[in-house]
């Protein structure tokens, strides 16, 4: 344990970090006030883009190999918490940089060109990493995305594509799920038989229901046969049938049932992890999301319709992609396909024990039923 | 003075208050404990949405009369500011309701049939008196939006509908800022020629632009080209040849050329505080805007594509709200029209002057040009 | 499931909600524009706290039983993650109050005499229920806090506080946490001599190194030797050796032994859902004290050193709680006693495969040493 | 207008900026995951704090002279404006730190030894140029805070300190507000005649007051004298009654009556950017000041009662900053001296208008009074 003594300018390298910002109107002899900001806050935007792709790094080397210790579930569930906070701050960092007003960016914003957001070679990796797909993007005047990338840049992000992504590893955990199937129970059928029942039910309610007109009632059956036909293609149907059911839907069946019953069980502690996980999955979408969707309002109050000054068409092309490139919106819809937990089928023993804790204290609900 | 003593407890009805929170799950016999949250979190958005409304209240008699106190902007400023406030609260406050996972929600959902967010009366009122009109509402179901309100509040909102908006008091109230046109000097005709000066420039610019390849320096040419029509269209054009140039555009020119002139001269004393309203006014629309998002996304995770409890078709609603239920977009679009400060048009002095302090100190820039 | 058809406004109750703001200025014939954010404020507030006290109740159900289910350890830390939102947006709501300046205050703030937040019958719940302890409140006025209250609240208070309290019944809980003594292993014994071990390689280096000047090296070596003695004080020593080396601490040798094995050894499955709850603790307790920060600053910009409605001395009460008040500071002093992961004793296979899931699917680390 | 084409990753200088993080734990060849966390977020720190030395060199600029342009007090104020977000951001980050757990520190923490966060040159130099004098400090180890930094960085702070800072800048600027003294009218005898009478009013309602015990009654009287002893002092006192009747105060008399004029008198035209420049500088002291107390309590959670990697005794030197380390406090006490706007005396006509707009419309308030 003998290291030499460290010091705090020399251990963040503040000689460098320091001397990185150099505004470009500065050079042009024209000073601009704000570009300082524009700058500083752009590099700390990357900064927190390492910081993911670092979390990432460890969360694909847990779910990487053909088995997921539970121990390490937690570590994951607490990178996918950290990258969230990471986002919240990128979002509140928005804030900050509209304290620049739209004429003060247009003092340096000429000098920029064609400089661009879109080269931000580790945002796209956070994209491609997380599970952003080629066919759901955007298309941005008809070029591939990885277009504006140097060209040692595009060859990376080309190998990020061609491996799996969080999405793809968290598929493959789920459908390795052990307890949605076991010698004698299935959840499928069992959560199939709970569903009709339910909806059934609600169906019935729907039709004497005094509160609707005959219209609203009639919708509302309607809609409610459809919720039993998408559920159909859920539990048996061809791809096709869960294609229509559920556009755009993305997740095998096998993960869609295994997350399906994480929700339904999260409380059993074998579950308990794994619900977390999921949960800060759709917290890493929607902040994401909440901070395109920041960004593209930004861009529309600071540029209006002018061009962006890498060429783009500016705040348009960022709107679409709010809607366009979320990753986990499986994830979203999963609500579609909940019933309340009053109807969600009993677990057998022997389901409910192997997701105890092995120490089976006496008392505890192990071998008990709910 | 003399007034009598006062209780906390009394000041703040805490009798009433803490006896509002009635849950359903609990009369049907089936406490879900999330529904507290679930009211609490709404009534807390009622209270906000009272307090809105209140500003709204002072910020319309401050703007209602044929004369605004240059002293009463900068009180209706704040209230923006406090509106602005409230909203991110409010967007905040999502992150507590999605505390309630969606299986805890179809715990109680089914009893809260067929309450819904769409008979908020003051939502609706927040809406109207911001200046949202009918026209621009993403219709929903083929029904009037107020249709979901009882009666009274119906005949309210239609009144209120009618009444002047905020939107339409500012643009009167711009329509009428005496310094864009004086005896000797017009603002429209300088920055019109200032203007066609700059785009020539860039023109010039992106034609022997080395780092544009052909297409792209077409494309560039082309959309400067546009840029100056828009500002034909702008400076001289009929409102039918603005409504081309940019589309969705609502305000008159006039009071678009105010806008313009404050957000270019905003250092001037008599500028300094109507720019931050507008800013502010962009502020409001921005956080109100993130706030549908949020609610849409939260909505989303919630229900996936099930049917609202209003018996809405949910999420994709609220969705398509956030695009449409802008309300100073024009105030954005503004940056459209902007040119660098060092292209901006020198103000004569008389007109310098007026916007001075009149206790015109000896040195003060009041009688120099900058 | 048939209950009959519910409105927006008759569930959050608006007709009584929306019409409990009173100003006390209108009623004296002085209308104060900021007195309805004032109100509205503080009634948000107590609306947040019957939240609070809401989950309260829940935890406080889930320990106070012989046996407390590993199911529900994960709804009570839940319930903490939703009590720490909720502070969060208390501390964030301070922004809002402050967009009311002391001058708008002093508008109306003679007519709210003798009323003050001393009277929050539900803040003094929040803070005796969660574990603050009267002897460790800062004295105000040499009376004790509960006499600001009427007395039906008083009754109540009191028994509040012979009541266990949060902290009461954590203290109780990690008490019993069955892995940190088994039949073959003792975890006080293994950790403290990897204590010991550890420790003294700290001194030895502190002891040769470079870095240090002479009298610094000293300093050192008897910082160290007093953690060590700390450390005999935690193992071994009487209640007072401890109060000694920890002053202030107020857990029981058994509990906070199981709050460092929990915080150690986090990653068994067994105790990933405790460690999330006792890192929540100190969270609300961080969130909790935060808020009495600002609070207290703000009552400073407002009021300066004026009396407080309520007669107080004002700000300078409010800072002292602060520091005083805190109520889960032991967890905090627990990293005092934390060794480095690597110097943390191993775990034997009996404790670690107690501590795993039943289903031990072959290749987990079950059954293995890390 | 022609610069040579500028890329993304040139600009930001990325190749520095993304290789700048080397962490000790790698080269000591024990890999720790989260010193990369503490690593981006000491840089991203060290990258806001530029920032704000950079906005303070602006607003120091924009104060330096012997007139500062009114044009130019908005923009001091919208440089605090920033400074302020920033500060936000950074109190934010810490809840970022926090993913970070203790043990997880502990991993690493002994390599960094003896590196701290008091060698942070930069954080220094915002302390001494926004105002922070080294008799306010609270004393560590009875050693110079700037021991240290390096040599060159002890000659920057060291002239950095007898240099003005922006506290001395906005004394200075106070003393100088035209309008408290004019030929015809003194504010300081107006309001000292003005308070007599309020001040008087309330004892005599105290006096009556029935909600009073005869106790009470006599505390607040006694308490309400003090209160014209200490405007006695404030208005006519020595300096040493002034030190006496307001301990810590450190503005000249002059400035102080100047900055209770602009509260007082806020909404004339002349004063209200004045107005929001102060009510700025208290966000930025209120905002430093939570940051340190979020980052000692941070501190506190990490390593307890250890010693800092800097050998401090870790966070209670920390906590004692929190209180001591103030900077504007002065403007926080001012409300102690502030009436009620319906106790303010009117102003005199020239006045009044000498503090309007100089365009002066027809039947602005300018020539009236209010």
């Amino acid at each position: 344990m003998v290291n030499k003594p460290v010091s705090y300018a020399d251990y963040l390298k503040l000689d460098v970090l320091l001397n990185a910002q150099v505004p470009e109107s500065a050079a042009a002899g024209r000073e601009a006030h704000d570009e300082m900001l524009f700058i500083i806050v752009h590099q700390v935007y990357e900064l927190w883009f390492k910081q993911i792709l670092f979390e990432i790094d460890r969360i694909e080397a847990i779910f990487a190999g053909d088995w997921v210790d539970d121990r390490d579930v937690a570590a994951a569930a607490n990178g996918l918490a950290r990258i969230v906070e990471v986002l919240r701050l990128g979002v509140r960092q928005i804030d900050l940089l509209e304290t620049m007003t739209p004429l003060d960016f247009l003092d340096f914003r000429d000098l920029l060109y064609p400089a661009s957001g879109f080269q931000s070679a580790q945002f796209r990796a956070v994209e491609v990493r997380l599970g952003l797909r080629r066919e759901d993007r955007y298309a941005f005047e008809d070029q591939p995305f990885e277009k504006r990338l140097t060209e040692r840049e595009q060859t990376r992000i080309l190998d990020q594509e061609r491996a799996r992504s969080v999405f793809d590893l968290v598929e493959t955990w789920l459908s390795r799920v052990p307890f949605v199937e076991t010698a004698g129970w299935r959840f499928r059928e069992a959560y199939r038989s709970a569903v009709a029942d339910a909806v059934r039910g609600d169906i019935a309610y729907a039709e004497r229901s005094a509160a609707l007109s005959d219209s609203q009632r009639a919708a509302q059956v309607k809609a409610l046969e459809q919720e039993l036909d998408r559920f159909d293609a859920l539990f048996s149907g061809t791809p096709a049938d869960l294609a229509e059911a559920a556009p755009g839907w993305r997740m095998g069946r096998g993960a869609v049932l295994a997350a399906l019953f994480i929700n339904l069980y999260r409380d059993e502690p074998a579950l308990q992890v794994p619900f977390r996980f999921l949960s800060l999955l759709m917290d890493v979408d929607e902040t994401l999301t909440t901070w395109r969707f920041r960004h593209a309002l930004m861009v529309e109050r600071m540029i209006g319709r002018k061009l962006g000054t890498g060429g783009s068409s500016g705040h348009s092309y960022l709107h679409k992609t709010v809607e366009r490139h979320r990753i986990f919106s499986d994830l979203f819809a999963l609500a579609t396909f909940l019933m309340p937990s009053r109807a969600r089928p009993p677990l057998p023993d022997e389901v409910r024990r192997a997701m105890s804790l092995a120490y089976a204290p006496a008392g505890s609900g192990a071998s008990e039923s709910a």
